[in-house]
């Protein structure tokens, strides 16, 4: 029987936190990542703001209520672009490859993908997302991975019996 | 009306910092930029040094004379190669995607590029890209990421009201 | 006369340090950089320790007998991997374009390669590569290098006299 994977989703934006423009990335990652059979147990907003952002990412990793939490905006290279730095910050260790994977597919698409400057960590067993903050930008770097996710998840948590999987150890 | 995008260039080597090697990185880099229609307001050399490096990339950023600062040289793996950690000691965030497009792009041409350090950072709204110090890596470098820069700048600078370019927000 | 290169590996295994498992990759790899003409002058095994892999990185790095440190294993996600954050930590300077390419190599074979996170470093003149633990992404990632190190080697140690080779400086 498989483990069910539980998300939460953290949208960063200053507009959408301050209800001056209507939040559709969340939304959209909701419905895709229900529609690949995910359990989506959260979705907030919060405004681009370091310490904010990673007080939640704590508190959300602090808890057993979720395996990955996916952070959406905040990724690019403006002033107020801070969720890579926040969750780097709060995370035990990067997962570079899959940042870069999202990259490369995103280039195959824009080349504006190269300014995403995304991270991927883990966090007391649970694995931390950053994704690109338009509805677009987030569902074609999170289709870039989601494959690889639950064996992920198996991974990060310590679950590594199944043969046949171990590319590193 | 267009922003005039205006580059400081940084080379970095011991030898031509002391006379004993004429510079042509910074001559070749200036000449690559004026072409694509950059204003380059200044073009100096400096040793393999830390913290004159740090120094100097600090007061460039500190000062409104400038949107990007390329830097050419120091960015292999010999033991006077330390252009990319000073830049990351002054830098608020890294754009590994624009280092990983100059690697790649030059992964197309030869193997040595995956010996290439280099980074991308932001400081105070600047931009500053780490370049190799060949006159020939160095034009390949900016070549593969040139298109992108004045967006970039843009975007780095708080300008974001542009439709249809955003990737990330 | 080329300079001979020696090598020393450290394979980071919980299970083979307590004998529970026969290590495999510590022997395949000596095996295969052998066969390449290299000089394999020590194998050893440690758990997955951060504090005795540094311990171990900085003693063989403080000593002379070696241009080259392969490491195996700890380099996935799972709770005890710890190698890269193991190695960063000892490393003066770190060559991202060498794990780009090892990873980049493995994509091309398998998806689980974006889950390693092994990184390639530099050390009192010497260079430390993280490899997978696995005999097959061990011996993939070192090939997808291997024709690189002698001259990252020289770089590394200061001999950078030959001509043509320069891409950097």
């Amino acid at each position: 029987m498989p483990h069910t994977h539980r998300v939460k989703i953290l949208v960063l934006s200053d507009a959408a936190s301050r209800g001056e423009r209507e939040d559709r990335t969340g939304p959209g990652l909701r419905q895709l990542l229900e529609g690949e059979g995910w359990h989506v147990v959260a979705c907030e907003i919060l405004p681009d703001e370091a310490a904010e952002i990673c007080r939640r990412l704590e508190a959300w990793t602090d808890a057993g209520e979720c395996d990955v939490i996916f952070t959406a905006g905040g990724t690019g290279v403006g002033p107020r672009d801070v969720t890579p730095e926040a969750t780097r910050a709060v995370c035990e260790k990067e997962v570079p490859g899959l940042a870069e994977v999202m990259r490369s597919e995103g280039l195959k698409k824009t080349r504006l993908a190269a300014l995403s400057r995304g991270t991927v960590g883990v966090r007391k067993g649970k694995l931390i997302v950053n994704l690109p903050g338009s509805v677009r930008g987030a569902r074609e770097s999170v289709m870039a991975i989601l494959d690889l996710l639950p064996h992920a998840v198996d991974l990060v948590q310590g679950r590594t019996e199944h043969p046949g999987s171990a590319f590193d150890s």
